[in-house]
Protein backbone atom coordinates (compact mmCIF):
# COMPACT_ATOMS: atom_id res chain seq x y z
CA UNK A 1 0.00 0.00 0.00
CA UNK A 2 1.33 3.33 -1.08
CA UNK A 3 0.60 6.72 -0.10
CA UNK A 4 0.65 9.71 -2.89
CA UNK A 5 2.55 12.86 -1.48
CA UNK A 6 -0.84 14.40 -0.79
CA UNK A 7 -2.18 11.40 0.76
CA UNK A 8 -2.59 10.72 4.35
CA UNK A 9 -3.32 6.96 6.07
CA UNK A 10 -5.21 6.57 8.53
CA UNK A 11 -5.21 2.86 9.91
CA UNK A 12 -6.99 1.85 13.27
CA UNK A 13 -6.09 -2.10 14.39
CA UNK A 14 -8.34 -3.57 16.10
CA UNK A 15 -7.96 -5.10 19.86
CA UNK A 16 -7.50 -8.81 18.34
CA UNK A 17 -4.57 -7.30 16.49
CA UNK A 18 -3.59 -5.33 19.53
CA UNK A 19 -3.65 -8.65 21.84
CA UNK A 20 -2.02 -10.69 19.95
CA UNK A 21 1.78 -10.62 20.06
CA UNK A 22 2.61 -11.81 16.82
CA UNK A 23 0.06 -10.79 14.97
CA UNK A 24 0.89 -7.12 16.09
CA UNK A 25 4.46 -7.13 14.92
CA UNK A 26 3.62 -8.13 11.60
CA UNK A 27 1.21 -5.86 11.33
CA UNK A 28 3.68 -3.14 12.63
CA UNK A 29 6.08 -4.39 10.28
CA UNK A 30 3.91 -3.61 7.48
CA UNK A 31 2.82 -0.03 8.76
CA UNK A 32 6.38 1.57 9.26
CA UNK A 33 6.53 0.21 5.22
CA UNK A 34 4.10 2.16 4.46
CA UNK A 35 5.84 5.24 2.85
CA UNK A 36 3.90 8.62 3.46
CA UNK A 37 2.24 10.19 6.26
CA UNK A 38 0.37 8.01 7.77
CA UNK A 39 -1.30 7.94 11.94
CA UNK A 40 -1.62 4.92 13.57
CA UNK A 41 -5.22 4.33 15.88
CA UNK A 42 -5.31 1.44 18.26
CA UNK A 43 -7.81 -0.14 21.10
CA UNK A 44 -6.22 -2.62 23.86
CA UNK A 45 -8.92 -5.21 23.12
CA UNK A 46 -9.07 -7.26 25.92
CA UNK A 47 -6.13 -6.47 28.02
CA UNK A 48 -7.67 -3.59 30.03
CA UNK A 49 -10.49 -6.34 31.09
CA UNK A 50 -7.78 -8.72 31.74
CA UNK A 51 -5.80 -6.00 34.27
CA UNK A 52 -9.31 -5.40 35.70
CA UNK A 53 -9.94 -8.78 36.46
CA UNK A 54 -6.40 -9.23 38.08
CA UNK A 55 -6.79 -5.83 39.91
CA UNK A 56 -10.53 -7.01 41.00
CA UNK A 57 -12.28 -4.38 39.47
CA UNK A 58 -15.47 -5.53 38.25
CA UNK A 59 -16.60 -3.97 34.73
CA UNK A 60 -19.58 -2.54 35.46
CA UNK A 61 -22.35 -2.98 32.21
CA UNK A 62 -25.46 -0.97 31.61
CA UNK A 63 -27.37 -2.52 28.68
CA UNK A 64 -23.89 -4.10 27.23
CA UNK A 65 -21.67 -0.88 27.66
CA UNK A 66 -18.98 -0.84 29.78
CA UNK A 67 -19.10 2.10 32.03
CA UNK A 68 -15.95 4.31 32.58
CA UNK A 69 -15.70 4.50 36.33
CA UNK A 70 -12.85 6.21 37.90
CA UNK A 71 -10.90 2.56 38.54
CA UNK A 72 -11.44 1.27 35.06
CA UNK A 73 -10.65 4.37 33.12
CA UNK A 74 -7.05 4.61 35.27
CA UNK A 75 -7.00 1.43 33.63
CA UNK A 76 -7.32 2.31 30.39
CA UNK A 77 -4.91 4.98 30.84
CA UNK A 78 -2.10 2.35 32.40
CA UNK A 79 -2.86 -0.35 29.76
CA UNK A 80 -3.83 1.82 26.26
CA UNK A 81 -2.14 5.07 27.41
CA UNK A 82 0.84 3.38 28.86
CA UNK A 83 1.63 -0.35 27.76
CA UNK A 84 0.00 -0.85 24.62
CA UNK A 85 1.11 2.66 23.09
CA UNK A 86 4.43 2.47 24.33
CA UNK A 87 5.27 -0.88 23.05
CA UNK A 88 3.95 -0.52 19.69
CA UNK A 89 6.29 2.93 19.24
CA UNK A 90 9.12 1.07 20.46
CA UNK A 91 8.51 -1.77 17.82
CA UNK A 92 7.65 0.96 15.36
CA UNK A 93 10.94 3.11 16.13
CA UNK A 94 12.91 -0.40 15.45
CA UNK A 95 11.87 -0.38 12.16
CA UNK A 96 12.37 3.13 11.40
CA UNK A 97 8.69 5.01 11.32
CA UNK A 98 8.88 8.01 13.48
CA UNK A 99 6.44 7.25 15.89
CA UNK A 100 5.05 9.34 18.68
CA UNK A 101 2.44 8.09 20.74
CA UNK A 102 -0.45 10.24 21.58
CA UNK A 103 -3.60 10.46 23.54
CA UNK A 104 -5.81 12.97 23.67
CA UNK A 105 -4.47 15.54 25.80
CA UNK A 106 -1.05 15.27 24.57
CA UNK A 107 -0.65 18.62 22.24
CA UNK A 108 -4.47 19.33 23.09
CA UNK A 109 -4.81 16.85 19.86
CA UNK A 110 -8.24 15.61 20.49
CA UNK A 111 -10.57 17.16 22.82
CA UNK A 112 -14.08 15.71 23.61
CA UNK A 113 -17.08 16.49 26.34
CA UNK A 114 -17.64 13.90 28.50
CA UNK A 115 -21.27 12.46 27.98
CA UNK A 116 -23.90 14.03 29.03
CA UNK A 117 -25.96 12.05 31.99
CA UNK A 118 -29.63 10.79 30.77
CA UNK A 119 -30.98 7.62 31.68
CA UNK A 120 -27.67 6.54 31.55
CA UNK A 121 -24.22 7.35 33.42
CA UNK A 122 -21.47 6.62 30.76
CA UNK A 123 -19.44 8.07 33.33
CA UNK A 124 -15.67 9.10 32.16
CA UNK A 125 -16.74 8.62 28.54
CA UNK A 126 -16.06 11.40 26.12
CA UNK A 127 -17.73 12.18 22.94
CA UNK A 128 -15.10 14.07 20.34
CA UNK A 129 -15.60 17.92 20.33
CA UNK A 130 -12.49 18.86 18.19
CA UNK A 131 -8.89 17.22 16.52
CA UNK A 132 -6.55 19.70 16.10
CA UNK A 133 -5.59 19.26 13.13
CA UNK A 134 -3.22 22.05 13.17
CA UNK A 135 -1.20 20.50 15.57
CA UNK A 136 -1.36 17.28 13.61
CA UNK A 137 -0.42 18.28 10.38
CA UNK A 138 2.95 19.59 11.95
CA UNK A 139 4.42 16.68 13.07
CA UNK A 140 2.95 14.82 9.65
CA UNK A 141 4.85 17.90 8.12
CA UNK A 142 7.79 16.97 10.05
CA UNK A 143 7.95 13.51 9.09
CA UNK A 144 6.53 11.78 12.53
CA UNK A 145 4.50 9.31 12.93
CA UNK A 146 1.03 9.86 15.76
CA UNK A 147 0.13 7.11 17.41
CA UNK A 148 -2.89 7.56 19.23
CA UNK A 149 -4.81 5.54 22.38
CA UNK A 150 -8.00 6.11 22.46
CA UNK A 151 -8.38 8.28 25.56
CA UNK A 152 -8.69 12.21 25.29
CA UNK A 153 -9.46 15.05 27.21
CA UNK A 154 -11.81 17.54 27.81
CA UNK A 155 -8.99 20.68 28.55
CA UNK A 156 -10.42 21.20 32.12
CA UNK A 157 -7.58 18.03 33.40
CA UNK A 158 -9.91 15.34 32.91
CA UNK A 159 -8.95 12.26 30.75
CA UNK A 160 -12.13 10.61 29.17
CA UNK A 161 -11.87 6.77 27.52
CA UNK A 162 -13.09 7.61 23.72
CA UNK A 163 -14.09 4.21 21.18
CA UNK A 164 -10.88 4.25 18.72
CA UNK A 165 -13.07 3.65 15.96
CA UNK A 166 -14.79 7.04 16.36
CA UNK A 167 -10.87 8.71 17.49
CA UNK A 168 -10.11 7.39 13.60
CA UNK A 169 -12.75 8.49 11.64
CA UNK A 170 -12.85 12.30 13.24
CA UNK A 171 -8.93 12.42 12.60
CA UNK A 172 -9.86 10.89 9.15
CA UNK A 173 -12.29 14.30 8.90
CA UNK A 174 -9.92 16.66 10.20
CA UNK A 175 -7.32 16.01 7.90
CA UNK A 176 -9.30 15.47 5.17
CA UNK A 177 -9.18 19.63 4.34
CA UNK A 178 -5.54 18.82 4.08
CA UNK A 179 -4.74 15.37 2.74
CA UNK A 180 -6.68 12.89 0.66
CA UNK A 181 -8.09 11.01 3.44
CA UNK A 182 -7.75 7.44 3.74
CA UNK A 183 -9.05 5.54 6.20
CA UNK A 184 -8.54 1.88 6.94
CA UNK A 185 -9.80 -0.37 9.74
CA UNK A 186 -8.05 -3.32 10.01
CA UNK A 187 -9.72 -6.24 12.27
CA UNK A 188 -9.78 -10.05 12.00
CA UNK A 189 -12.47 -10.29 9.12
CA UNK A 190 -11.32 -9.91 5.69
CA UNK A 191 -13.73 -7.61 5.20
CA UNK A 192 -17.39 -6.60 5.72
CA UNK A 193 -19.31 -10.22 4.79
CA UNK A 194 -22.03 -10.89 2.94
CA UNK A 195 -22.61 -13.90 5.36
CA UNK A 196 -21.02 -13.80 8.25
CA UNK A 197 -19.96 -17.33 8.68
CA UNK A 198 -18.21 -17.14 5.16
CA UNK A 199 -14.91 -15.27 4.92
CA UNK A 200 -15.17 -15.81 1.26
CA UNK A 201 -18.27 -14.05 1.19
CA UNK A 202 -16.25 -10.07 1.50
CA UNK A 203 -18.17 -7.36 -0.49
CA UNK A 204 -15.49 -5.66 -2.27
CA UNK A 205 -17.24 -2.52 -3.16
CA UNK A 206 -19.67 -0.41 -1.04
CA UNK A 207 -21.03 2.76 -2.52
CA UNK A 208 -23.62 5.07 -0.47
CA UNK A 209 -26.60 2.91 -2.82
CA UNK A 210 -24.83 -0.54 -2.28
CA UNK A 211 -24.87 0.72 1.55
CA UNK A 212 -28.66 1.66 1.77
CA UNK A 213 -29.55 -1.82 0.12
CA UNK A 214 -27.27 -4.07 2.81
CA UNK A 215 -29.35 -1.68 5.55
CA UNK A 216 -32.52 -2.49 3.86
CA UNK A 217 -32.25 -6.24 3.43
CA UNK A 218 -30.70 -6.87 7.17
CA UNK A 219 -27.34 -8.50 5.79
CA UNK A 220 -24.88 -6.34 7.57
CA UNK A 221 -24.29 -8.34 11.27
CA UNK A 222 -24.98 -5.95 14.52
CA UNK A 223 -21.38 -5.33 15.20
CA UNK A 224 -20.70 -4.27 11.56
CA UNK A 225 -23.22 -1.50 11.59
CA UNK A 226 -22.07 0.84 13.96
CA UNK A 227 -18.67 0.45 12.30
CA UNK A 228 -20.19 1.02 8.74
CA UNK A 229 -22.12 4.14 9.92
CA UNK A 230 -18.75 5.16 11.46
CA UNK A 231 -17.05 4.72 7.65
CA UNK A 232 -20.38 6.40 5.64
CA UNK A 233 -20.06 9.44 7.97
CA UNK A 234 -16.53 9.83 7.14
CA UNK A 235 -16.96 9.46 3.92
CA UNK A 236 -20.11 12.54 3.87
CA UNK A 237 -17.17 14.47 5.69
CA UNK A 238 -14.62 14.69 3.01
CA UNK A 239 -12.59 11.16 3.23
CA UNK A 240 -12.04 9.94 0.29
CA UNK A 241 -11.84 6.55 0.61
CA UNK A 242 -12.60 4.02 3.52
CA UNK A 243 -10.93 0.31 3.54
CA UNK A 244 -12.03 -2.52 5.85
CA UNK A 245 -10.18 -6.23 6.43
CA UNK A 246 -7.57 -7.84 8.19
CA UNK A 247 -4.08 -7.10 8.49
CA UNK A 248 -3.00 -8.56 5.12
CA UNK A 249 -5.00 -5.26 3.77
CA UNK A 250 -1.37 -3.59 4.09
CA UNK A 251 1.38 -6.21 3.14
CA UNK A 252 -0.32 -8.52 0.77
CA UNK A 253 0.03 -7.09 -3.32
CA UNK A 254 -3.80 -8.14 -4.35
CA UNK A 255 -5.61 -8.24 -0.98
CA UNK A 256 -9.13 -8.77 -0.86
CA UNK A 257 -10.82 -5.96 1.45
CA UNK A 258 -14.41 -4.33 1.65
CA UNK A 259 -13.93 -0.58 -0.68
CA UNK A 260 -15.85 1.87 0.50
CA UNK A 261 -16.70 5.21 -1.45
CA UNK A 262 -20.03 7.68 -1.54
CA UNK B 1 10.88 32.12 38.24
CA UNK B 2 11.07 33.19 34.82
CA UNK B 3 12.89 31.96 31.82
CA UNK B 4 14.89 34.51 29.48
CA UNK B 5 14.67 33.97 25.78
CA UNK B 6 17.57 31.61 25.63
CA UNK B 7 17.06 29.51 28.49
CA UNK B 8 15.51 26.36 28.67
CA UNK B 9 14.32 25.13 32.37
CA UNK B 10 14.80 21.15 32.78
CA UNK B 11 12.54 20.42 35.81
CA UNK B 12 12.65 17.12 37.53
CA UNK B 13 9.84 16.26 39.84
CA UNK B 14 10.53 13.34 42.95
CA UNK B 15 7.54 10.71 43.64
CA UNK B 16 6.81 12.39 47.02
CA UNK B 17 5.35 14.95 45.03
CA UNK B 18 3.74 12.53 42.08
CA UNK B 19 2.40 10.36 44.79
CA UNK B 20 0.52 13.26 46.38
CA UNK B 21 -2.07 14.70 44.12
CA UNK B 22 -3.04 17.81 45.83
CA UNK B 23 0.76 18.83 45.78
CA UNK B 24 1.29 17.56 42.51
CA UNK B 25 -1.62 19.83 41.11
CA UNK B 26 0.06 22.44 42.87
CA UNK B 27 3.09 22.42 41.82
CA UNK B 28 1.85 21.79 37.96
CA UNK B 29 -0.21 25.07 38.35
CA UNK B 30 3.17 26.95 39.16
CA UNK B 31 4.92 24.66 36.68
CA UNK B 32 2.51 25.58 34.12
CA UNK B 33 3.17 29.56 34.40
CA UNK B 34 6.79 29.34 34.07
CA UNK B 35 7.66 31.80 30.91
CA UNK B 36 9.92 29.95 27.85
CA UNK B 37 10.84 27.03 26.99
CA UNK B 38 10.42 24.13 29.61
CA UNK B 39 10.74 20.33 30.42
CA UNK B 40 8.91 17.99 32.95
CA UNK B 41 10.74 15.38 34.06
CA UNK B 42 8.85 13.05 36.30
CA UNK B 43 9.64 9.40 38.40
CA UNK B 44 6.73 8.07 39.60
CA UNK B 45 7.60 6.97 43.09
CA UNK B 46 5.77 4.51 45.78
CA UNK B 47 2.61 4.31 42.91
CA UNK B 48 4.83 1.07 40.71
CA UNK B 49 5.45 -0.46 44.08
CA UNK B 50 1.77 -0.10 45.13
CA UNK B 51 0.56 -1.69 41.83
CA UNK B 52 3.15 -4.56 42.05
CA UNK B 53 1.53 -5.38 45.53
CA UNK B 54 -1.82 -5.21 43.99
CA UNK B 55 -0.81 -7.45 40.82
CA UNK B 56 0.87 -9.58 43.60
CA UNK B 57 4.37 -9.52 41.50
CA UNK B 58 7.42 -9.47 44.12
CA UNK B 59 9.52 -6.77 44.06
CA UNK B 60 13.30 -8.74 42.91
CA UNK B 61 16.08 -6.72 45.19
CA UNK B 62 19.62 -7.17 45.07
CA UNK B 63 22.02 -5.32 47.32
CA UNK B 64 19.21 -2.92 47.67
CA UNK B 65 18.26 -2.23 44.27
CA UNK B 66 15.45 -3.64 42.36
CA UNK B 67 16.00 -5.36 39.40
CA UNK B 68 14.09 -4.92 36.47
CA UNK B 69 12.25 -7.92 34.96
CA UNK B 70 9.69 -7.85 32.15
CA UNK B 71 6.52 -8.20 34.64
CA UNK B 72 8.10 -5.05 36.48
CA UNK B 73 8.93 -3.26 33.29
CA UNK B 74 4.98 -3.78 31.72
CA UNK B 75 4.25 -2.02 35.66
CA UNK B 76 6.91 1.11 35.13
CA UNK B 77 5.33 1.72 31.44
CA UNK B 78 1.88 1.50 32.34
CA UNK B 79 2.55 3.39 35.76
CA UNK B 80 4.63 6.09 34.80
CA UNK B 81 4.31 5.94 31.14
CA UNK B 82 0.42 5.73 30.97
CA UNK B 83 -1.49 6.29 33.84
CA UNK B 84 1.24 9.32 35.87
CA UNK B 85 2.65 10.79 32.67
CA UNK B 86 -1.25 11.29 30.71
CA UNK B 87 -2.59 12.71 33.93
CA UNK B 88 0.41 15.24 34.42
CA UNK B 89 0.20 15.90 30.50
CA UNK B 90 -3.97 16.86 31.01
CA UNK B 91 -4.02 19.27 34.05
CA UNK B 92 -0.70 21.46 32.44
CA UNK B 93 -2.95 21.10 29.04
CA UNK B 94 -5.99 22.58 31.51
CA UNK B 95 -3.59 25.61 32.78
CA UNK B 96 -3.23 26.16 28.73
CA UNK B 97 0.61 24.74 29.02
CA UNK B 98 0.90 22.80 25.60
CA UNK B 99 2.74 19.65 27.14
CA UNK B 100 3.47 16.58 25.22
CA UNK B 101 3.96 13.07 26.65
CA UNK B 102 7.43 11.23 25.75
CA UNK B 103 8.86 8.26 26.76
CA UNK B 104 12.18 7.86 25.16
CA UNK B 105 11.02 5.34 22.28
CA UNK B 106 8.73 8.63 21.50
CA UNK B 107 9.64 10.39 18.31
CA UNK B 108 13.10 8.26 19.35
CA UNK B 109 14.31 11.06 22.32
CA UNK B 110 16.27 9.17 24.57
CA UNK B 111 18.09 5.80 23.43
CA UNK B 112 19.83 3.46 25.64
CA UNK B 113 21.71 0.71 26.30
CA UNK B 114 20.60 -2.44 28.40
CA UNK B 115 22.63 -2.38 31.05
CA UNK B 116 25.06 -5.23 30.44
CA UNK B 117 25.46 -8.17 33.08
CA UNK B 118 28.36 -8.78 35.34
CA UNK B 119 27.93 -10.33 38.63
CA UNK B 120 24.50 -8.53 38.71
CA UNK B 121 21.86 -8.83 36.44
CA UNK B 122 19.38 -5.61 36.95
CA UNK B 123 17.00 -6.61 34.24
CA UNK B 124 15.56 -3.97 31.38
CA UNK B 125 17.41 -1.21 33.23
CA UNK B 126 19.09 1.25 30.15
CA UNK B 127 21.70 3.56 30.56
CA UNK B 128 21.54 6.67 28.21
CA UNK B 129 23.64 6.31 25.28
CA UNK B 130 21.96 9.40 23.11
CA UNK B 131 19.45 12.34 23.95
CA UNK B 132 17.96 13.56 20.67
CA UNK B 133 18.36 17.17 20.73
CA UNK B 134 17.41 17.87 16.88
CA UNK B 135 13.32 16.75 17.86
CA UNK B 136 13.53 17.93 21.51
CA UNK B 137 14.43 21.40 20.10
CA UNK B 138 11.98 21.33 17.10
CA UNK B 139 9.23 20.77 19.92
CA UNK B 140 10.27 23.49 22.47
CA UNK B 141 10.53 25.47 19.84
CA UNK B 142 6.87 24.78 18.05
CA UNK B 143 6.02 25.64 21.99
CA UNK B 144 5.42 22.20 22.96
CA UNK B 145 6.82 21.30 26.90
CA UNK B 146 8.00 17.54 26.60
CA UNK B 147 7.05 15.78 30.16
CA UNK B 148 9.38 12.76 29.86
CA UNK B 149 8.38 9.51 31.97
CA UNK B 150 11.60 7.70 33.31
CA UNK B 151 11.47 5.09 30.44
CA UNK B 152 14.05 4.68 27.28
CA UNK B 153 14.62 2.22 24.57
CA UNK B 154 17.53 0.58 22.86
CA UNK B 155 15.66 1.64 19.13
CA UNK B 156 15.59 -2.31 18.65
CA UNK B 157 12.47 -2.53 19.60
CA UNK B 158 12.92 -2.67 23.90
CA UNK B 159 11.55 -0.33 26.30
CA UNK B 160 14.29 0.48 29.01
CA UNK B 161 13.92 1.15 32.91
CA UNK B 162 16.08 4.85 32.90
CA UNK B 163 16.66 6.40 36.41
CA UNK B 164 14.78 9.79 36.18
CA UNK B 165 17.48 11.95 37.88
CA UNK B 166 19.78 10.83 35.12
CA UNK B 167 17.03 11.76 32.34
CA UNK B 168 17.13 15.54 33.59
CA UNK B 169 20.37 15.94 34.05
CA UNK B 170 21.55 14.04 30.48
CA UNK B 171 18.78 15.65 28.71
CA UNK B 172 19.83 19.27 30.19
CA UNK B 173 23.29 18.38 29.17
CA UNK B 174 22.04 17.48 25.27
CA UNK B 175 20.34 20.83 25.34
CA UNK B 176 23.43 22.95 26.76
CA UNK B 177 24.64 23.33 23.55
CA UNK B 178 21.86 25.31 22.29
CA UNK B 179 20.64 27.02 25.47
CA UNK B 180 21.40 28.13 28.59
CA UNK B 181 20.04 24.86 29.91
CA UNK B 182 19.20 25.59 34.28
CA UNK B 183 18.43 22.12 35.72
CA UNK B 184 16.34 21.93 38.85
CA UNK B 185 15.28 19.02 41.05
CA UNK B 186 12.56 19.08 43.25
CA UNK B 187 11.82 16.80 45.85
CA UNK B 188 10.32 17.09 49.23
CA UNK B 189 13.68 18.82 51.14
CA UNK B 190 14.15 21.97 50.84
CA UNK B 191 17.37 21.74 49.73
CA UNK B 192 20.65 19.67 50.30
CA UNK B 193 21.13 20.36 54.24
CA UNK B 194 24.15 20.86 56.14
CA UNK B 195 22.05 18.64 59.09
CA UNK B 196 19.48 16.03 57.51
CA UNK B 197 17.52 16.15 60.19
CA UNK B 198 17.43 20.20 60.28
CA UNK B 199 15.32 21.64 57.73
CA UNK B 200 16.39 25.21 57.93
CA UNK B 201 20.59 24.17 57.35
CA UNK B 202 20.45 24.36 54.07
CA UNK B 203 23.08 25.51 51.87
CA UNK B 204 22.15 27.65 49.47
CA UNK B 205 25.31 27.79 47.27
CA UNK B 206 27.51 24.75 46.27
CA UNK B 207 30.45 25.08 43.69
CA UNK B 208 33.11 22.95 43.25
CA UNK B 209 35.38 23.33 45.76
CA UNK B 210 32.44 23.54 48.51
CA UNK B 211 30.86 20.39 46.74
CA UNK B 212 34.95 18.73 47.58
CA UNK B 213 34.74 19.96 50.95
CA UNK B 214 31.51 18.37 51.50
CA UNK B 215 32.50 14.76 50.04
CA UNK B 216 35.41 15.01 51.96
CA UNK B 217 33.97 15.94 55.47
CA UNK B 218 31.52 13.21 54.86
CA UNK B 219 28.25 16.04 55.52
CA UNK B 220 26.48 14.83 52.63
CA UNK B 221 24.11 12.23 53.30
CA UNK B 222 23.97 8.62 51.71
CA UNK B 223 20.86 9.30 49.37
CA UNK B 224 21.89 12.77 48.29
CA UNK B 225 25.18 11.59 47.03
CA UNK B 226 24.31 10.28 43.62
CA UNK B 227 22.10 13.02 43.11
CA UNK B 228 25.27 15.63 43.57
CA UNK B 229 27.08 13.34 41.49
CA UNK B 230 24.62 14.01 38.67
CA UNK B 231 24.36 18.21 38.96
CA UNK B 232 28.47 18.01 38.91
CA UNK B 233 27.57 15.81 36.39
CA UNK B 234 25.46 18.03 34.18
CA UNK B 235 27.73 21.65 35.04
CA UNK B 236 30.93 20.16 33.70
CA UNK B 237 29.22 19.08 30.46
CA UNK B 238 27.55 22.72 29.79
CA UNK B 239 24.53 22.81 32.19
CA UNK B 240 24.34 26.53 33.60
CA UNK B 241 23.05 25.58 37.13
CA UNK B 242 21.69 23.07 38.99
CA UNK B 243 19.35 24.23 41.79
CA UNK B 244 17.88 21.65 44.22
CA UNK B 245 15.11 22.14 46.49
CA UNK B 246 11.22 21.47 47.03
CA UNK B 247 8.05 22.28 44.72
CA UNK B 248 8.52 26.21 46.21
CA UNK B 249 11.36 26.80 44.14
CA UNK B 250 9.08 27.34 41.30
CA UNK B 251 6.14 29.09 43.28
CA UNK B 252 7.88 31.49 45.83
CA UNK B 253 9.10 35.31 45.56
CA UNK B 254 12.38 34.03 47.39
CA UNK B 255 12.73 30.76 48.24
CA UNK B 256 15.08 28.74 50.07
CA UNK B 257 17.00 26.65 47.86
CA UNK B 258 20.85 25.12 47.00
CA UNK B 259 22.41 26.37 44.16
CA UNK B 260 24.93 24.55 42.48
CA UNK B 261 27.56 25.84 39.90
CA UNK B 262 31.08 24.93 38.83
Amino acid sequence: MQTAKNEIQIVKIGGNIVGDKKRLEAFLLHFAAIKGKKILVHGGGKLATEMAEKLNIPAQMVNGRRITDEPTLDIITMVYGGLVNKKIVAVLQQYNCNALGLSGADINCIRADKRPVTDLDYGFAGDISEVNAKQLIALLEAGISPVLCPITHDKKGQLLNTNADTIASETAIALAEHYKSVLTYCFEKAGVLENVENEDSVITHIDSSKYKQLLNNGIISEGMLPKLHNCFHALENGVDRVCIGNEKMISEQQPTFSLLTL
